[in-house]
């Protein structure tokens, strides 16, 4: 890759990195004042839009830029596969460095590339500028047939509560990764999912073709922050059960439960299922495992029950930016 | 306001301060994974993303906080003005660092109320993080009646060529902003359009309307360097004529001519009308001046053609944060 002399050789350059194919719906893309998308008739359209900050989400001698890439889209689009949704296209704004515009702009963008691909999301427009650390914000738009996504609110006391896959993975991955000298390998498991998740959208849009969920959100700052979140915006308060929690092998048991309940980044998706659909669930979804780790109930309250039985409230643990220590 | 104490209270503080209307469409704002939207029948989404960042594109020891604000939405807009359009939501990624979560976001949030007012433009969503400088990302999302989208591609040689209002403006404002002590004041009318500029929906949309505009952009960089974007994009060359430019008042002509042609973030619109339709271009669109400076061509080259006659090619020399000067 050459050297940018100016911002439209380096917008000229992104397009042609990252416009392989032509997003359904997508009617113009890169290349003029904005972009113009169209939902299939029937459907609406979803926006979401996501931080990922050098420092904050990731460490420019530590996060190969490949997965810099490949995490800044896959974890934006996990909001869409929290409502149920399927992603099209994406607006990628990106603030480099001068620095960056050489080898570490090739690597990210062939994780956004990779991504882009894998989640069908194509590239229809953005910003770039020049910082002293890089910056990027992505904005996805997905779409779902009218009336049928799945909101954080509509959860009743008394509906089951799930989670797809493994709790805590990302977080040991990401301890994996402090530990370690210079640029991370991502031959671990852990490490791998902390470096390119892959968003649920299969699961989403199966639950709300299905109808199975009357809530859903994605786990990003971790259980024990994001529970209370769907529980607020439903009105009810929960009671889960430390010893159903699906956990990492390979850690102790205390350990691993500290993990899965406030290790954040896994992605996974938490539902909420009423219990005469909760008969017609799968214990897996495709290869993805699907664990009841609790109810909800009405009053606001969340506890978590362990193995004695003893119930203690949850505390958020998860991340969160502002809290101060 | 509040010491924010976690993320999920700046969340609520600011929707709290923004969401004092639902945008037309808006299905569902903040505080879900995602928003929803959905355009009028037979209307397609227009979606634009900008960077507003300390440093950049504002100082804060020198810009208001309101000031700030206002253009972020402002400048985002434009890009919706500049496809004929109409913008209906916005999401707004905010990074902070926690100094700034106090009285200067208080200043910032009653900036981007009254341009969310004016602009008809309602909060939908976005992300809020820590940072150590001030980073804004603004996602606009806009409709237009299907295939009325007025596009930078489209111009043919033989058409001439407009600008609204007057070039050079906010350019002078930024230096009087520049020589100034401290926090700006914007009784300076320069200064003010430099602080708070207006996008030009009206105009842009009525243009949409009526089919006058064969090819259309906003100038932000300045019109060294956003003409040859649309004469690429429409694979044409133009001739503008100095003498015709739009200049401001009270500056000796040399120096308005050149803050005309090179200044940036006027965000007036740039658009091309084949001869026919030109006729009935009236010579205000409300109270804006619509200035006929030249005219498209075959031949791709760019000419200035001064007061004399004499036509030198036009150097791209306005706002370029790639250039090595």
């Amino acid at each position: 890759m050459t050297h940018f002399r100016d911002e439209d050789t380096l917008v000229r350059e992104i397009a042609r990195q990252l416009s392989r194919f032509a997003g359904d719906g997508v009617r113009l893309g890169v290349g003029d004042d904005a972009a113009i998308w169209k939902p299939k008739p029937g459907f609406e359209t979803i926006l979401t839009s996501d931080w990922f900050l050098e420092g904050s989400h990731f460490l420019r001698d530590k996060h190969p830029a490949d997965a810099v890439g490949w995490k800044c889209l896959a974890r934006a689009t996990s909001d869409i596969a929290a409502m149920g949704g399927e992603p099209r296209c994406f607006l990628l704004n990106l603030a480099l460095p001068a620095v960056c515009t050489e080898k570490w702009l090739t690597g990210f963008l062939a994780g956004v590339r990779h991504a882009s691909r894998f989640l069908r999301c194509a590239l229809a427009g953005g910003d770039t500028t020049r910082s002293e650390r890089i910056s990027i914000s992505v904005t996805v738009v997905g779409e779902i047939a009218a009336g049928r996504a799945i909101l954080r609110i509509g959860a009743r006391p008394g509906d089951l509560l799930y989670v797809s896959g493994t709790l805590g993975e990302a977080e040991l991955g990401l301890r994996l990764l402090r530990k370690g000298r210079g640029m991370a390998r991502s031959s671990d498991r852990a490490l791998h999912k902390h470096l390119y998740p892959e968003p649920r959208i299969a699961l989403g849009r199966w639950l709300a073709r299905r109808g199975l969920a009357s809530a859903m959100m994605d786990l990003s700052d971790g259980l024990s922050s994001d529970l209370p979140r769907l529980c607020r915006a439903s009105g009810v308060g929960a009671k889960i059960e430390l010893g159903k929690l699906p956990v990492l092998r390979g850690l102790n048991m205390k350990q691993a439960q500290l993990v899965a309940l406030h290790g954040g980044d896994d992605y996974e998706l938490l539902f909420a299922v009423p219990p005469p659909k909760a008969a017609t669930l799968p214990e897996k979804f495709r290869e993805l495992r699907l664990t009841q780790i609790g109810q909800l109930r009405a009053e606001r309250r969340i506890q978590v029950v362990d193995e004695d039985g003893t119930a203690k409230a949850l505390t958020a643990a998860g991340w969160d930016p502002f809290r101060q220590d």
